[in-house]
């Protein structure tokens, strides 16, 4: 199993992909626009994964939600699957609370699903089936 | 550069382990007490890198108080370097905050610092002097 990305929330996604060039080294870059989870996206590359910088893209959604209850900041972890729905399927029938019920179009265009903190104390888990490529 | 892994906050070590073990495909485990962090973790290794988990290890610490705070959760994001004095002067003149301002012994007694989430809009991140391996 892979660890995918980790998603950060960012209240501004320019200066923010600017702060983390002058810190850390990074293979590449990717942006995108979801209107599906109403956010901005800048995908940053390391040798072995990424972060994926989420700033919301207008004043409804999760990560908008997010950035007003806790302020930015690291929002979730995401893992890739071979086979998603075999892990949902496994994660619902292990008592994990998986949102929203079924899997949905990532902002890759990949097959995607969360699992709700309220089952992994306190933390947003991404399943996600892709493999890892740079 | 590489990410070296995830510090997830976790009230109950032993339980957050099991709970992991029901929804992620874990390749290897560690367990460590840090008397200096002030926290027991565990390292669940993936493919590609791994999840540290902190349990804090009595009231006081910077785990303890992120919890008290904030409740578990993802804690911090650690990225491998190749020379850690070197990455640190870099951050420091970029106007990055390095906390505590210079290196010390981390859990797997590799060196590692931390740059402030006041200078990374919110996010915690590690840098540690050491590569990935499982």
């Amino acid at each position: 199993m892979m660890i995918d990305h980790i998603g950060i929330a960012v209240d501004a996604l320019d200066d923010a992909v600017k702060l983390y060039r002058r810190i850390l080294k990074i293979s590449k870059e990717e942006f995108a626009v979801s209107q599906d989870e109403k956010v901005k996206t800048a995908l940053l590359w390391f040798d072995n994964g990424m972060l994926e910088l989420l700033e919301p893209a207008g004043r409804e959604g999760a990560v908008a939600d997010f950035i007003k209850k806790r302020g930015p900041g690291i929002h979730h972890i995401a893992v890739s699957v071979d086979n998603l729905d075999d892990s949902l399927r496994k994660a619902s029938e292990n008592g994990f609370a998986v949102v929203p019920p079924g899997a949905r179009r990532g902002i890759r265009g990949n097959r995607v699903a969360f699992i709700h903190p309220r089952s992994l104390k306190g933390v947003l888990l991404e399943l996600c089936e892709t493999t890892t490529q740079k």
